[in-house]
C-alpha cells in the first residue's frame, strides 16, 4: 500500500489525486483491489469520511469500479499523456493566518490599512438610509441593474470591453460563479484547467459534479495542442497573468484557443482576477472582446477590495444569458442589495478607482523592495516577473529540492510556497521556483527580512 | 400536439413538468416521437433554448430518449401513483411588483417601514469601522465564528434547540443552501419533496442535478406511506406551518418520519422558513430536537428582515458537518463578513427579537382585518387558519373554478393564487382553495378593498 502524505487542507481531494495519479502511472494493476476504506483511514490517521470521498470521485470518474460487499477494484485505463507520477499535492492560495512567520509570501490579501473604510461605511449608510423600500424586494437573479449599469461602464473605461448590463451575472465571488458555469453549460462537460493553476478553480468544478482535465501551461500560455486533444468542451484560463506561472498569454495562443472555441463549439471562461494590477503599462486587451460569443468572461472585486466581500461577476455570451434566464428567474441574487448598492455607489463616485490607484503604488514600492531583496542573493537565483499582477517567480537551480527551497525559507521566518504546489499532474521544468505572492506583506516585513539575510 | 400555456416564469421547468405529466398520464405511447425542437418553440411562441433545457430534463430523468439526427422518444414508463393528468404550472413565491393590485396576496416581502433602517445602519457603521483587519481576511467556509455563536444562543432561546456553534453552516440563502446540500448528500439521492409546497424548493434541487419525488401533503402533515413508497433518500419538509397548505405536522406523523429517516439512513430537512411568526403560543417543538443525528434544521432572515439580505443557516448532524469540512474548507464563505458581523450583533443586542416582537404585532393586526374581511364574504368562503405565519387558505365551495376565484380577485384588484398554482403533481381536495398570504399588504389596502366590496 502506498503512504500518502496528506497533510494540509482538502485531505480527500489530495488522496483522490494521489490514487488517480497511481492507477495512471500504471502503479496499481487493472482489477486489483483498493484498500478497504477503514484500514486506508487508519493507515493515514485520516477519517473514513476522507478515504469515501476520494473513493467516490475515482468511481465517478471511471478510475475504479465496485463490486458490491467486496470493495473497490481498478479499472482498465490507458496512460493519460499528462500524468505518469505522484504530484504534489495542490492547494489553494490561502492559508490560515500563522503568526509564526515574518513575511507571508503565500497569502494574497491587501494590509487591511488600505481599504477604503471610511468611504464604505459612508456609503454604506447612504444606501440603507436611501433606498428604504427597494431593499425588503427580492434582487433579480442578475443582480441589482444599478451596480451592472456601473460595472458596464467601469468595464468599458478600464478594459475596453463592450458589455451591455443586461448580459452582466453578479454572483457571491469567484468559487459561485465557477458553480453557474457548470449549472449553465450541464455536468457533462470536460472542463480544461491550467497546470499548474489555482487549485479552488478545478476542485470547485468538480464539486458541482464536472469533471477536469488539466492542461499544462507553457511560455505561450496554456497548449492549445494539448487543449485540442483533451476533448474539453470548455477551457478555464487567465490569459492577462496566470497564477501562479505569471504568464501572460500571447496573441498566437490567443487566437488558436477562439478557434478551438468555435470549431469545438466549446466556450472559454477568462478569469481576469488581477487584470487590475499591471505595474507597467495598460491591462492586456481582453480574450472577450476577440469573441464575445464564445468567451464568459468573469472578474471579482476580492482582490481589489476585501476577500471577505464575496462579490464577483460575469459577462455571458448571449446564448448562455438566455439559458442563464431560463434556469434562474424564478431564485433571487445570493449577494445583498446593500453590497451591491454601496460597491455602485464606489464605482460611479470615482471612489474604486482612486483606491485600485493607491493599491498600485503600494503594490509598485512593495515589489520594488522585493526584487531588491531577491537580487541581493546573488547568483543562486533567477527572478520570472512580468510586471503583471503582485506575484512572481524565483527559480533556486543549485537547490536540492522544492522541500529544501520552503524549509530553508521557513527558517528565516518566510512562508512561501512552490510552482510543484499548484500541480495538477507532473509538468516538466516546475522544479526549484519558489512562488512569491507580495499583495499580502508590508515593508516593514522586508527590511526585517534583510536584517537577518546581512 | 399537445396546446401548453406557458405564461409566467420557469417556461423549461413548466414545458417539462407537462410533458412528463402526458407521459406519465399516458398521453403519449410508449416509443412516440416527441415533436422536432424548433417546430414546437415556433408554436409555444418560446425560445429553442426552452424546449431544449425541457427535452434534456426529460432525458435526464429517463422519460425519454434519443436518437442521433433523429429525435426525441418516449421511454416506456410504469404510470406513477402521485400523476395522472396536467397540473397547473408550480410558481415560486414572488412576482414582480405589479402596481395594478390594490392588494397583493401573493408577494411576500415586509412593509419597508418595518425595517429597522437606522439600527442596521449604525450597526454596519460600527462594524465596518471597528472591525478593521478582519474584514481582509477571508471568512471561514461554514461562515464567521461570532455570528455562529449567536445564532447558536438565539436557537436555544427561541426554538430550544441545542446546536453547537460548529455545527452551523451560514449560507447566501435558502436556495443556496439547498445546492449546498445536494453537494453534501450527493446527485444520485432522490429528494421527496411536499405536494402542493413552494416551487423553488423542487426547481432548485433539479438545478442542481438531483431527482425529485412529489409527496401528498394531508392534513397531517406529508404522507409517511407515500415517503416510504417513493424510494426517496432525502425529505424536505417544514413541519412547523407548511407553505402553502398551512398544516402544522403532528407529532405521530414527525416519530414517523424520524422512524422513516432511521431505517432509510435518510435525512429531514427541517425548513423552520416562518416559525418565527407563530402568532398565538411559543413556536412549536422541532423536529431537529428528535433526533439531531438525522434531521438537517434549515432558516433564514429573509422573512424576518429583508429578502434582500441573503443570509440562512442550517444546522447537520455531525456526520454531515465532517462531510461539509472535508468538502468546502478550501473554500470561503460566500456572505460578506460586514453583513455577518452587523447581524451578529443585531442579535447579541437584543435587535433582532424587539423587530420580530413588532412584525408580530404588525402581522396579528393584519391578520385581524383579514379575517374579518374574508368572514364578511358570508358561508360562500371557508377559512382554515392555523395561527402560524402570515398565510392562510380560504375555499369557496361554489366556485365554479380556480381560474374563476382568481380572476373574480383581479377584478377587484385583488392578486392571489390557489393552491393548485403550488401542485407539482395533481392532489386531490386541492381544487377551489385561494392561499392569503397577507405579509405584504397594509392595514389602508384592507380598508380600500372592504369599500369595494360594500
Amino acid at each position: 500500500m502506498a503512504i500518502y502524505d496528506l497533510s494540509g487542507k482538502n485531505k480527500y481531494y489530495t488522496l483522490y489525486t494521489r490514487i488517480r495519479d497511481d492507477i495512471t502511472a500504471g502503479r496499481y494493476a487493472t482489477g486489483e483491489k483498493l484498500p478497504a476504506k477503514r484500514a486506508l483511514a487508519a493507515d493515514l490517521g485520516v477519517s473514513v469520511v476522507t478515504v469515501q470521498l476520494a473513493y467516490e470521485q475515482l468511481l465517478a470518474e471511471g478510475y475504479i469500479f465496485s463490486r458490491e460487499r467486496s470493495g473497490y477494484y481498478v479499472e482498465k485505463i490507458d496512460v493519460c499523456p499528462h500524468s505518469g507520477g505522484a504530484p504534489e499535492p495542490r492547494r489553494g492560495e490561502q492559508t490560515s493566518p500563522n503568526s509564526q512567520y515574518v513575511l507571508d509570501f503565500v497569502k494574497g490579501s491587501t494590509p487591511a490599512e488600505l481599504f477604503p473604510f471610511s468611504v464604505w461605511a459612508k456609503l454604506m449608510r447612504r444606501v440603507i438610509l436611501d433606498c428604504g423600500g427597494q431593499l425588503m424586494e427580492r434582487v433579480p437573479c442578475a443582480g441589482d441593474g444599478v451596480l451592472k449599469e456601473e460595472i458596464s461602464r467601469y468595464l468599458y473605461r478600464s478594459r475596453g470591453i463592450t458589455a451591455p448590463p443586461d448580459r452582466i451575472v453578479i454572483g457571491a465571488g469567484a468559487e459561485y460563479l465557477y458553480g453557474v458555469i457548470v449549472q449553465l453549460l450541464g455536468r457533462n462537460r470536460l472542463f480544461a484547467v491550467e497546470n499548474p493553476g489555482y487549485g479552488n478553480i478545478s476542485s470547485t468544478y468538480m464539486l458541482n459534479g464536472a469533471r477536469v482535465a488539466p492542461i499544462t501551461v507553457t511560455d505561450a500560455g496554456i497548449s492549445p495542442g494539448e487543449l485540442k486533444s483533451s476533448g474539453a468542451d470548455v477551457v478555464h484560463i487567465s490569459p492577462a497573468h496566470q497564477f501562479p506561472t505569471g504568464v501572460i498569454t500571447p496573441a498566437s495562443t490567443r487566437s488558436q484557443i477562439i478557434s478551438w472555441a468555435e470549431e469545438a463549439g466549446g466556450y472559454a471562461v477568462e478569469d481576469d482576477y488581477d487584470s487590475e494590477f499591471r505595474l507597467s503599462g495598460k491591462p492586456l486587451h481582453s480574450l472577450y472582446s476577440l469573441c464575445p460569443g464564445r468567451v464568459i468572461y468573469m472578474n471579482t472585486f476580492s482582490k481589489s477590495l476585501a476577500p471577505s466581500m464575496r462579490l464577483g461577476y460575469m459577462v455571458l455570451p448571449q446564448e448562455l444569458m438566455g439559458r442563464f434566464m431560463e434556469l434562474f428567474s424564478s431564485v433571487a441574487s445570493v449577494v445583498p442589495l446593500f453590497e451591491q448598492r454601496a460597491l455602485a455607489e464606489m464605482l460611479r463616485g470615482g471612489y474604486f478607482e482612486r483606491h485600485i490607484s493607491r493599491l498600485k503604488s503600494h503594490y509598485a514600492g512593495i515589489r520594488r523592495l522585493t526584487l531588491e531583496t531577491l537580487k541581493s542573493l546573488g547568483a543562486s537565483c533567477e527572478i520570472f516577473d512580468t510586471g503583471s499582477g503582485p506575484h512572481l517567480l524565483c527559480k533556486f537551480p543549485q537547490a536540492p529540492s522544492d522541500e529544501a527551497i520552503k524549509s530553508g525559507a521557513r527558517e528565516l521566518g518566510v512562508n512561501v510556497r512552490c510552482l510543484s504546489d499548484y500541480l495538477l499532474a507532473p509538468a516538466a521544468g516546475t522544479e526549484r521556483t519558489a512562488v512569491i505572492n507580495y499583495s499580502g506583506v508590508t515593508a516593514e516585513q522586508i527590511y526585517a527580512l534583510r536584517k537577518k539575510l546581512k
